[in-house]
């Protein structure tokens, strides 16, 4: 059974990467394309076929067989019926039987979740989650999402809904969040946060990145701009990790790439805050490992865990 | 295999109770003591093991063969181990290896946990969690304490410290919570906090039923304080709720037993302030059902999960 093979296929909003990969996780084949949002679901649909497609026949040429292929999809999937909830960026996907459809197609089982849950499983698999049972990871970009291994296995939840940490309140009275409530960690923490903040007190648009760098240089008002977002992630990684005693904090995202002393450091300090001294102790905070590939690497690691299932 | 049978012991401060059940939950017999503090963990342990020995001279004399004897003991609990970390009330308990001790003057299994995880398998095997496999418990007695059920497993976490909602933070510069942080979620909505805010806005030593009491008749200060407690437990609740994605939500403990329009009703509206729509949808509610017998059934339960491990 050495040449047991699986697909792994990232949707995005834009891009889609696609990977044939041997059971240890390690890539074969890697094909990225562009798509367009106005082609709708069913574009992006024929673009994943396509893909898949050149990958099994990349699989036969090199005598590996393809036993799974592992869908995670940019948005709330019903991971039980493989059905996507729908897209906030790609019109069309409302109710999509995804699973059922490459299934069809390929007659390969195919899970699909989304791409919160696949990168969950992407860390915990391959990057700075490895061996590790008890762990929330959060990544930290334009938005906030999050997904927890907890006595190794993912959390899903009733609906599939479960790691929405991004949604947590940590300010009742906090800006408007992009999900219409207020005060949601998103909205104090991600880098549109950061970079909100940026063009408001320094009064010129300003993404996170200058943010960053300014308080690099020393400046006052971009070091008290990052320190409350920091006090914001504190707040609700304290919250999850009380609720579920993790052993690991894995923080991934473009945010998470900041210089440690600037957000690494300062939010271990700042748990202390928030979290039970018993369940602070030996908390370990890292960040993401793998990065620009989390997409793909997630797919694949959710294709790779209904092989022992 | 008809005779199969459990003993659970609930250990308390003050009170013990052990109980000899079939495998169906159903008690055959039941045995309450008082234990004095004083005598430290030497005289709890060894009333413990005089009811494990009259129960299983009583199950001799049933014909009921005891598999399983489960512990649900009132502090926290290395499960795996099986030893005791500390009591709060009573001397002598830091580090105890009540399994080990137990197993050996009995050689019968013996799972240790503390009471809130036993008493959220309890409600979930036997009360209001019944079937119900993405579950959080809540209960809001002196302190608050909780336990989550997520994908029909209880979650421990790293050190079996999981589901400390009590200790989540609400209001950062809330009153001082027993912990020694501020404004945790116990220190806002448990039994003691409400009684707390009705003795200093009312002048006179009150206590939390005499504050549901005032607000039944219409005090517009006794409603206020059960607004803010209402307000501070639908925060929390939110908070688990994004980041688990339960079916129901069980609130156990005697403040859950106010009515349902001061306690409950009220909940479910401020709960949409604090909850993702999509995780707040069908979100369910509801009173924990075992009430007293909370304890004993919480160690049956115990017990019998690990019959089928």
């Amino acid at each position: 059974m050495e040449n047991i093979a699986v697909i792994g296929v990232d949707v995005g909003g834009t891009k889609m990467t696609a990977a044939l990969a041997k059971r240890s996780g390690q890539i074969v084949n890697l094909l990225r394309v562009q798509t367009k949002p106005e082609e709708g679901a069913k574009g992006g649909f024929k673009a994943i076929c396509e893909m898949i497609w050149e990958l099994l026949n990349e699989g036969r040429r090199k005598d590996l067989k393809v036993v799974r292929i592992g869908v995670g999809f940019g948005g709330p999937v019903n991971f039980e019926q493989g059905t996507v909830y729908l897209s906030h960026h790609v019109h069309g996907w409302e109710n999509f039987p995804l699973k059922e459809e490459i299934e069809k197609h390929f007659g390969i089982v195919t899970p699909v979740d989304n791409d919160a849950n696949a990168g969950t499983l992407g860390e915990w698999m391959f990057g700075a989650g490895k061996g590790i049972d008890d762990l929330l990871y959060v990544n930290i970009g334009t938005g906030i999402g999050g997904g927890i291994i907890s006595g190794g296995k993912l959390i899903r939840g009733h609906r599939n809904l479960a790691g929405e940490i991004g949604h947590m309140t940590v300010k009742p009275d906090g800006p408007i969040c992009t999900c219409g409530r207020k005060g949601c960690l998103e909205a104090l923490a991600s880098g549109s946060a950061i970079g909100r903040e940026g063009t408001e007190r320094f009064g010129r648009a300003m993404k996170s990145e200058e943010v960053f760098q300014l308080a690099e240089k020393g400046d006052e008002t971009a070091k008290q701009i990052i320190a409350e977002a920091v006090d914001a992630l504190a707040f609700a990684i304290g919250a999850a990790a009380n609720l579920f005693n993790p052993k690991r904090v894995i923080l991934g995202g473009g945010v998470s790439e900041a210089p440690e002393h600037l957000l690494v450091e300062p939010l271990r300090l700042r748990l202390l805050r928030y979290t039970l001294p018993q369940a602070a102790e030996g908390l370990e905070i890292v960040r993401a490992q793998l990065g620009y590939d989390a997409g793909i690497m997630g797919a694949i690691a959710l294709a790779i865990t209904t092989l022992d299932a």
